[in-house]
Protein backbone atom coordinates (compact mmCIF):
# COMPACT_ATOMS: atom_id res chain seq x y z
CA UNK A 1 0.00 0.00 0.00
CA UNK A 2 1.33 3.58 -0.66
CA UNK A 3 3.02 5.27 2.18
CA UNK A 4 1.08 8.78 2.59
CA UNK A 5 3.53 11.88 3.67
CA UNK A 6 1.39 14.84 5.03
CA UNK A 7 2.70 17.88 5.86
CA UNK A 8 0.87 20.44 7.82
CA UNK A 9 2.93 24.23 8.71
CA UNK A 10 2.79 27.28 9.72
CA UNK A 11 2.95 30.08 6.82
CA UNK A 12 6.72 31.03 6.34
CA UNK A 13 8.06 27.70 8.20
CA UNK A 14 9.22 26.20 5.71
CA UNK A 15 6.84 23.54 5.36
CA UNK A 16 6.79 23.22 1.62
CA UNK A 17 10.76 23.21 1.37
CA UNK A 18 10.55 20.17 3.82
CA UNK A 19 7.81 18.64 2.01
CA UNK A 20 9.43 19.10 -1.39
CA UNK A 21 12.83 17.94 -0.17
CA UNK A 22 11.55 14.94 1.80
CA UNK A 23 9.74 13.52 -1.54
CA UNK A 24 13.31 14.28 -3.36
CA UNK A 25 14.73 12.40 -1.01
CA UNK A 26 12.72 8.98 -1.30
CA UNK A 27 12.19 10.23 -4.89
CA UNK A 28 8.22 10.13 -4.82
CA UNK A 29 5.76 12.18 -6.02
CA UNK A 30 4.42 15.76 -4.53
CA UNK A 31 1.31 17.58 -4.51
CA UNK A 32 0.84 21.13 -3.54
CA UNK A 33 0.18 23.72 -5.96
CA UNK A 34 -0.53 20.51 -8.41
CA UNK A 35 -3.91 20.28 -5.87
CA UNK A 36 -5.11 23.27 -7.12
CA UNK A 37 -4.97 22.91 -10.89
CA UNK A 38 -6.67 19.52 -10.57
CA UNK A 39 -9.30 21.95 -8.96
CA UNK A 40 -9.72 23.70 -11.59
CA UNK A 41 -9.70 20.94 -14.25
CA UNK A 42 -13.16 19.26 -12.23
CA UNK A 43 -14.68 22.53 -11.24
CA UNK A 44 -15.78 25.47 -13.39
CA UNK A 45 -13.80 28.28 -10.98
CA UNK A 46 -11.08 29.94 -11.55
CA UNK A 47 -7.48 29.14 -9.92
CA UNK A 48 -7.59 32.30 -7.88
CA UNK A 49 -11.04 31.57 -6.27
CA UNK A 50 -10.39 28.00 -5.99
CA UNK A 51 -7.02 28.91 -4.13
CA UNK A 52 -8.44 31.31 -2.07
CA UNK A 53 -10.90 28.70 -0.40
CA UNK A 54 -8.92 25.56 -0.80
CA UNK A 55 -7.75 25.92 2.89
CA UNK A 56 -10.71 28.20 4.69
CA UNK A 57 -13.85 27.32 5.84
CA UNK A 58 -17.39 27.83 4.31
CA UNK A 59 -18.21 31.52 4.81
CA UNK A 60 -21.57 30.92 7.05
CA UNK A 61 -23.76 33.44 6.32
CA UNK A 62 -26.10 34.95 8.93
CA UNK A 63 -29.78 33.85 8.74
CA UNK A 64 -33.01 36.37 7.86
CA UNK A 65 -35.57 36.77 9.82
CA UNK A 66 -39.12 37.66 8.77
CA UNK A 67 -41.20 38.32 11.19
CA UNK A 68 -41.06 35.43 13.89
CA UNK A 69 -40.01 33.13 10.86
CA UNK A 70 -36.63 31.95 9.99
CA UNK A 71 -35.81 31.91 6.55
CA UNK A 72 -32.22 30.60 4.66
CA UNK A 73 -32.06 31.96 1.29
CA UNK A 74 -29.62 29.49 -1.16
CA UNK A 75 -26.39 30.03 -0.36
CA UNK A 76 -24.60 30.08 -3.23
CA UNK A 77 -20.89 30.83 -1.75
CA UNK A 78 -21.69 27.62 0.48
CA UNK A 79 -22.04 25.22 -2.52
CA UNK A 80 -19.21 26.42 -4.34
CA UNK A 81 -17.31 26.21 -1.24
CA UNK A 82 -18.28 22.51 -1.37
CA UNK A 83 -17.48 21.79 -4.93
CA UNK A 84 -14.62 22.85 -4.71
CA UNK A 85 -13.68 21.09 -1.25
CA UNK A 86 -15.33 17.55 -2.62
CA UNK A 87 -12.89 17.60 -5.85
CA UNK A 88 -10.12 18.15 -3.53
CA UNK A 89 -10.87 15.76 -1.32
CA UNK A 90 -11.61 13.08 -4.32
CA UNK A 91 -8.03 13.58 -5.87
CA UNK A 92 -6.54 13.48 -2.98
CA UNK A 93 -7.96 10.10 -2.41
CA UNK A 94 -6.97 9.05 -6.40
CA UNK A 95 -3.38 10.59 -5.33
CA UNK A 96 -2.87 8.37 -2.25
CA UNK A 97 -4.18 5.51 -4.02
CA UNK A 98 -1.79 5.26 -7.18
CA UNK A 99 1.37 5.45 -5.60
CA UNK A 100 3.88 6.88 -1.84
CA UNK A 101 3.47 10.84 -2.00
CA UNK A 102 4.12 14.29 0.18
CA UNK A 103 0.60 16.12 0.50
CA UNK A 104 0.96 19.69 1.96
CA UNK A 105 -1.65 21.16 3.77
CA UNK A 106 -5.69 20.61 2.67
CA UNK A 107 -6.03 18.42 6.11
CA UNK A 108 -4.79 15.88 4.01
CA UNK A 109 -3.68 13.84 7.39
CA UNK A 110 -7.66 13.27 8.17
CA UNK A 111 -8.95 12.97 4.26
CA UNK A 112 -6.73 9.91 4.73
CA UNK A 113 -6.60 8.94 8.14
CA UNK A 114 -7.69 5.41 6.39
CA UNK A 115 -4.09 4.94 5.17
CA UNK A 116 -2.67 5.62 8.28
CA UNK A 117 -0.44 8.34 7.10
CA UNK A 118 2.73 9.84 8.72
CA UNK A 119 1.88 13.35 9.82
CA UNK A 120 4.07 15.92 10.10
CA UNK A 121 3.69 19.66 11.07
CA UNK A 122 6.08 22.58 10.72
CA UNK A 123 6.73 25.68 12.54
CA UNK A 124 8.88 28.04 13.64
CA UNK A 125 9.18 31.82 15.78
CA UNK A 126 7.58 34.98 14.11
CA UNK A 127 11.22 36.28 13.33
CA UNK A 128 12.34 33.46 11.70
CA UNK A 129 9.02 32.89 9.83
CA UNK A 130 8.82 37.19 8.65
CA UNK A 131 12.73 36.91 7.68
CA UNK A 132 12.22 33.54 5.71
CA UNK A 133 8.95 35.21 4.24
CA UNK A 134 11.12 38.34 3.11
CA UNK A 135 13.85 35.95 1.54
CA UNK A 136 11.69 34.59 -0.86
CA UNK A 137 10.33 37.27 -2.14
CA UNK A 138 10.11 37.66 -5.87
CA UNK A 139 11.27 40.72 -7.32
CA UNK A 140 8.39 42.96 -7.59
CA UNK A 141 6.04 41.93 -5.22
CA UNK A 142 4.94 44.78 -2.72
CA UNK A 143 7.51 45.30 0.08
CA UNK A 144 5.91 44.70 3.99
CA UNK A 145 7.47 46.19 6.80
CA UNK A 146 7.75 43.30 10.13
CA UNK A 147 4.47 44.23 11.22
CA UNK A 148 2.57 43.85 8.26
CA UNK A 149 4.51 40.43 7.65
CA UNK A 150 3.10 39.22 11.22
CA UNK A 151 -0.12 40.28 10.36
CA UNK A 152 0.14 38.41 7.20
CA UNK A 153 1.20 35.44 8.85
CA UNK A 154 -1.42 35.60 11.22
CA UNK A 155 -3.83 35.58 9.33
CA UNK A 156 -2.94 33.14 6.59
CA UNK A 157 -2.65 30.95 9.46
CA UNK A 158 -6.00 31.78 10.86
CA UNK A 159 -7.84 30.61 7.95
CA UNK A 160 -6.58 27.10 7.68
CA UNK A 161 -6.93 26.65 11.52
CA UNK A 162 -10.21 27.48 10.87
CA UNK A 163 -10.19 25.23 7.78
CA UNK A 164 -8.32 22.10 9.82
CA UNK A 165 -10.41 22.64 12.87
CA UNK A 166 -13.84 23.00 11.00
CA UNK A 167 -13.28 19.66 8.68
CA UNK A 168 -11.61 17.85 10.93
CA UNK A 169 -12.46 17.90 14.73
CA UNK A 170 -9.37 17.92 15.54
CA UNK A 171 -7.00 20.57 16.06
CA UNK A 172 -4.66 21.99 13.70
CA UNK A 173 -1.00 22.60 15.30
CA UNK A 174 -1.63 20.88 18.44
CA UNK A 175 0.89 17.70 18.77
CA UNK A 176 -2.28 15.40 19.02
CA UNK A 177 -2.85 16.02 15.38
CA UNK A 178 0.72 14.95 14.12
CA UNK A 179 3.27 12.21 14.75
CA UNK A 180 6.01 14.93 14.37
CA UNK A 181 6.12 18.17 14.88
CA UNK A 182 9.65 20.47 13.30
CA UNK A 183 10.65 23.81 14.64
CA UNK A 184 12.51 25.28 11.77
CA UNK A 185 13.66 28.40 14.07
CA UNK A 186 16.87 27.09 14.79
CA UNK A 187 17.53 23.84 12.62
CA UNK A 188 18.29 23.73 9.06
CA UNK A 189 15.90 22.50 6.77
CA UNK A 190 17.80 20.38 4.38
CA UNK A 191 19.35 18.36 7.83
CA UNK A 192 15.84 17.66 9.17
CA UNK A 193 14.48 16.65 6.04
CA UNK A 194 17.47 14.49 4.88
CA UNK A 195 16.97 12.21 8.01
CA UNK A 196 12.97 12.15 8.06
CA UNK A 197 13.78 10.70 4.76
CA UNK A 198 16.16 8.32 5.91
CA UNK A 199 13.30 7.32 8.98
CA UNK A 200 10.58 6.92 6.39
CA UNK A 201 12.61 5.14 3.32
CA UNK A 202 12.21 1.41 4.91
CA UNK A 203 8.68 1.88 4.23
CA UNK A 204 8.66 3.40 0.56
CA UNK A 205 11.12 1.10 -0.38
CA UNK A 206 8.56 -1.57 0.67
CA UNK A 207 5.85 -0.28 -1.35
CA UNK A 208 8.10 0.07 -4.28
CA UNK A 209 8.72 -3.38 -4.45
CA UNK A 210 5.11 -4.40 -3.64
CA UNK A 211 4.33 -2.25 -6.94
CA UNK A 212 6.86 -4.17 -8.86
CA UNK A 213 5.62 -7.29 -7.51
CA UNK A 214 2.41 -6.53 -8.84
CA UNK A 215 3.21 -5.33 -12.11
CA UNK B 1 31.70 23.21 23.15
CA UNK B 2 29.25 20.35 24.48
CA UNK B 3 26.11 19.49 23.04
CA UNK B 4 23.31 19.23 25.66
CA UNK B 5 20.15 17.24 24.44
CA UNK B 6 17.07 17.57 26.69
CA UNK B 7 14.31 15.28 26.67
CA UNK B 8 10.78 16.11 28.07
CA UNK B 9 8.09 13.72 27.91
CA UNK B 10 4.54 12.75 28.95
CA UNK B 11 4.53 10.14 31.90
CA UNK B 12 4.51 6.35 29.72
CA UNK B 13 5.21 8.40 26.39
CA UNK B 14 8.74 6.68 26.63
CA UNK B 15 10.43 9.83 26.46
CA UNK B 16 13.67 7.86 28.81
CA UNK B 17 13.91 5.39 26.35
CA UNK B 18 14.56 7.32 23.87
CA UNK B 19 16.85 9.78 25.34
CA UNK B 20 18.56 6.75 26.42
CA UNK B 21 19.04 5.14 23.01
CA UNK B 22 20.14 8.46 21.70
CA UNK B 23 23.03 8.80 24.05
CA UNK B 24 24.16 5.30 23.57
CA UNK B 25 23.97 5.41 20.15
CA UNK B 26 26.26 8.80 20.12
CA UNK B 27 28.19 7.18 23.24
CA UNK B 28 28.05 10.41 25.00
CA UNK B 29 26.70 10.99 28.69
CA UNK B 30 23.09 10.41 29.87
CA UNK B 31 21.38 11.82 32.64
CA UNK B 32 17.69 11.15 35.13
CA UNK B 33 17.78 9.26 38.20
CA UNK B 34 21.53 10.03 38.53
CA UNK B 35 20.22 13.74 39.18
CA UNK B 36 18.35 13.01 41.98
CA UNK B 37 21.50 10.71 43.33
CA UNK B 38 23.82 13.83 43.12
CA UNK B 39 21.36 16.09 44.58
CA UNK B 40 21.39 13.91 47.73
CA UNK B 41 24.73 14.41 48.47
CA UNK B 42 24.50 18.00 48.60
CA UNK B 43 21.80 18.18 50.37
CA UNK B 44 20.82 16.86 53.70
CA UNK B 45 17.81 15.43 52.58
CA UNK B 46 16.10 11.74 51.69
CA UNK B 47 16.13 10.27 48.10
CA UNK B 48 12.55 9.61 48.31
CA UNK B 49 11.87 13.85 49.63
CA UNK B 50 14.04 14.82 46.59
CA UNK B 51 12.52 12.46 43.76
CA UNK B 52 8.55 13.62 45.14
CA UNK B 53 9.95 17.40 44.49
CA UNK B 54 12.30 17.24 42.01
CA UNK B 55 9.96 18.15 38.97
CA UNK B 56 7.07 19.56 41.10
CA UNK B 57 6.49 23.82 41.74
CA UNK B 58 7.05 24.78 45.63
CA UNK B 59 4.14 23.73 47.75
CA UNK B 60 2.53 27.05 48.68
CA UNK B 61 0.93 27.74 51.87
CA UNK B 62 -1.54 29.65 52.87
CA UNK B 63 -1.00 33.02 54.99
CA UNK B 64 -2.35 32.87 58.70
CA UNK B 65 -4.47 35.86 59.38
CA UNK B 66 -4.33 37.40 63.27
CA UNK B 67 -6.89 40.01 63.65
CA UNK B 68 -6.37 42.56 61.17
CA UNK B 69 -2.70 42.00 60.56
CA UNK B 70 -1.43 39.19 58.17
CA UNK B 71 1.31 37.02 59.42
CA UNK B 72 3.67 34.71 56.91
CA UNK B 73 5.14 31.46 59.24
CA UNK B 74 8.27 30.54 58.14
CA UNK B 75 8.10 28.57 55.35
CA UNK B 76 9.92 25.21 55.93
CA UNK B 77 9.09 23.07 52.99
CA UNK B 78 9.21 26.25 50.55
CA UNK B 79 12.82 26.51 50.96
CA UNK B 80 13.83 22.83 51.39
CA UNK B 81 12.62 23.28 47.86
CA UNK B 82 14.47 25.47 46.59
CA UNK B 83 17.63 23.90 48.49
CA UNK B 84 16.74 20.72 45.84
CA UNK B 85 16.24 22.45 42.95
CA UNK B 86 19.13 25.04 43.52
CA UNK B 87 21.21 21.79 43.84
CA UNK B 88 20.10 20.59 40.64
CA UNK B 89 20.65 23.30 38.85
CA UNK B 90 24.12 24.01 39.83
CA UNK B 91 24.28 20.00 38.96
CA UNK B 92 23.02 20.75 35.89
CA UNK B 93 25.51 22.96 34.46
CA UNK B 94 28.41 21.29 35.78
CA UNK B 95 27.45 18.00 33.88
CA UNK B 96 26.53 20.08 30.19
CA UNK B 97 30.13 22.40 31.08
CA UNK B 98 32.09 19.04 31.04
CA UNK B 99 30.46 17.27 28.09
CA UNK B 100 27.64 16.77 25.66
CA UNK B 101 24.84 14.78 27.24
CA UNK B 102 21.08 13.51 27.06
CA UNK B 103 19.07 15.22 30.32
CA UNK B 104 15.82 14.19 31.15
CA UNK B 105 13.06 16.06 32.44
CA UNK B 106 13.85 19.03 34.95
CA UNK B 107 13.46 21.96 32.77
CA UNK B 108 17.17 21.51 31.53
CA UNK B 109 16.05 22.92 28.62
CA UNK B 110 15.09 26.21 30.09
CA UNK B 111 18.68 26.13 32.55
CA UNK B 112 20.90 25.56 29.81
CA UNK B 113 19.59 28.08 27.74
CA UNK B 114 22.29 29.91 26.99
CA UNK B 115 24.15 26.64 25.87
CA UNK B 116 21.11 26.32 22.80
CA UNK B 117 20.49 22.66 23.72
CA UNK B 118 18.56 20.53 21.45
CA UNK B 119 14.96 20.42 22.74
CA UNK B 120 13.35 17.19 22.40
CA UNK B 121 9.78 16.61 23.47
CA UNK B 122 8.23 13.33 23.62
CA UNK B 123 4.26 12.72 23.83
CA UNK B 124 1.50 9.57 22.87
CA UNK B 125 -2.20 9.30 23.16
CA UNK B 126 -3.66 8.12 26.41
CA UNK B 127 -3.90 4.22 25.69
CA UNK B 128 -0.49 4.09 24.19
CA UNK B 129 0.71 5.73 27.45
CA UNK B 130 -1.41 3.19 29.59
CA UNK B 131 -0.04 0.23 27.84
CA UNK B 132 3.73 1.11 28.28
CA UNK B 133 2.87 2.03 31.85
CA UNK B 134 1.58 -1.97 31.83
CA UNK B 135 4.50 -3.54 30.31
CA UNK B 136 7.45 -2.29 32.21
CA UNK B 137 5.73 -2.84 35.60
CA UNK B 138 7.78 -4.67 37.82
CA UNK B 139 6.81 -7.68 39.40
CA UNK B 140 5.22 -7.52 42.95
CA UNK B 141 3.78 -3.89 42.01
CA UNK B 142 0.08 -3.00 42.66
CA UNK B 143 -2.04 -3.92 39.05
CA UNK B 144 -4.05 -0.90 38.65
CA UNK B 145 -6.74 -0.68 36.39
CA UNK B 146 -6.37 1.45 33.08
CA UNK B 147 -8.98 4.25 34.83
CA UNK B 148 -6.38 3.84 37.39
CA UNK B 149 -3.20 4.38 35.27
CA UNK B 150 -5.28 7.51 33.25
CA UNK B 151 -5.43 9.20 36.75
CA UNK B 152 -1.93 8.35 37.62
CA UNK B 153 -0.32 9.48 34.37
CA UNK B 154 -2.49 12.96 34.47
CA UNK B 155 -1.48 13.38 38.05
CA UNK B 156 2.45 13.07 37.34
CA UNK B 157 1.94 14.98 34.20
CA UNK B 158 0.39 18.02 35.67
CA UNK B 159 2.99 18.43 38.63
CA UNK B 160 5.55 18.47 35.13
CA UNK B 161 3.42 21.19 33.78
CA UNK B 162 3.30 23.02 36.83
CA UNK B 163 7.00 22.99 37.65
CA UNK B 164 7.96 23.81 34.02
CA UNK B 165 5.55 26.65 33.88
CA UNK B 166 6.14 27.76 37.14
CA UNK B 167 10.36 28.06 36.60
CA UNK B 168 10.87 28.65 32.93
CA UNK B 169 7.89 30.88 32.64
CA UNK B 170 7.32 29.12 29.23
CA UNK B 171 4.74 26.55 28.76
CA UNK B 172 5.43 22.72 29.06
CA UNK B 173 4.36 20.58 26.23
CA UNK B 174 4.03 23.55 23.87
CA UNK B 175 5.65 23.36 20.38
CA UNK B 176 7.21 26.79 20.74
CA UNK B 177 9.09 25.46 24.03
CA UNK B 178 11.10 22.83 21.82
CA UNK B 179 12.81 21.90 18.90
CA UNK B 180 11.04 18.86 17.92
CA UNK B 181 7.98 17.12 19.35
CA UNK B 182 7.61 13.27 18.76
CA UNK B 183 4.48 11.16 19.17
CA UNK B 184 5.77 7.60 20.20
CA UNK B 185 1.90 6.14 19.61
CA UNK B 186 2.18 4.90 16.37
CA UNK B 187 6.22 4.86 16.07
CA UNK B 188 8.95 2.67 16.92
CA UNK B 189 11.34 4.23 19.57
CA UNK B 190 13.97 2.45 18.43
CA UNK B 191 13.53 4.06 14.85
CA UNK B 192 12.88 7.24 15.73
CA UNK B 193 15.92 7.89 18.61
CA UNK B 194 18.56 6.56 15.93
CA UNK B 195 17.38 9.00 13.20
CA UNK B 196 17.33 11.95 15.99
CA UNK B 197 21.16 10.88 16.87
CA UNK B 198 21.98 10.59 12.66
CA UNK B 199 20.96 13.82 12.69
CA UNK B 200 22.96 15.26 15.77
CA UNK B 201 25.96 13.04 14.75
CA UNK B 202 27.34 15.80 13.16
CA UNK B 203 27.75 18.09 15.38
CA UNK B 204 28.53 15.87 18.49
CA UNK B 205 31.37 14.18 16.66
CA UNK B 206 32.74 17.89 15.82
CA UNK B 207 32.57 18.73 19.99
CA UNK B 208 34.48 15.62 20.27
CA UNK B 209 37.36 16.50 18.01
CA UNK B 210 37.41 19.85 19.31
CA UNK B 211 37.82 18.07 23.55
CA UNK B 212 40.14 15.67 21.90
CA UNK B 213 42.66 18.95 20.68
CA UNK B 214 42.29 20.70 23.67
CA UNK B 215 43.46 18.05 25.83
Amino acid sequence: MSIVITVGREFGSGGRELGRRIADELKIAYYDKEILEEVKKRTPYSLSYIESISEDRPFTLPSISYGNSFMFYKDVPLEQHFDVQNAQVEFLKEIAAKSSCVIIGRAADYILRDMNPFRIFVYADMQSKIERCKARQKEGEPQLTDKQWAKKIKLVDKKRRNFYDFYTGQYWAEKESYDIMVNTSHTEIKLISKHLADMLRPAIETDKKEVKTEA
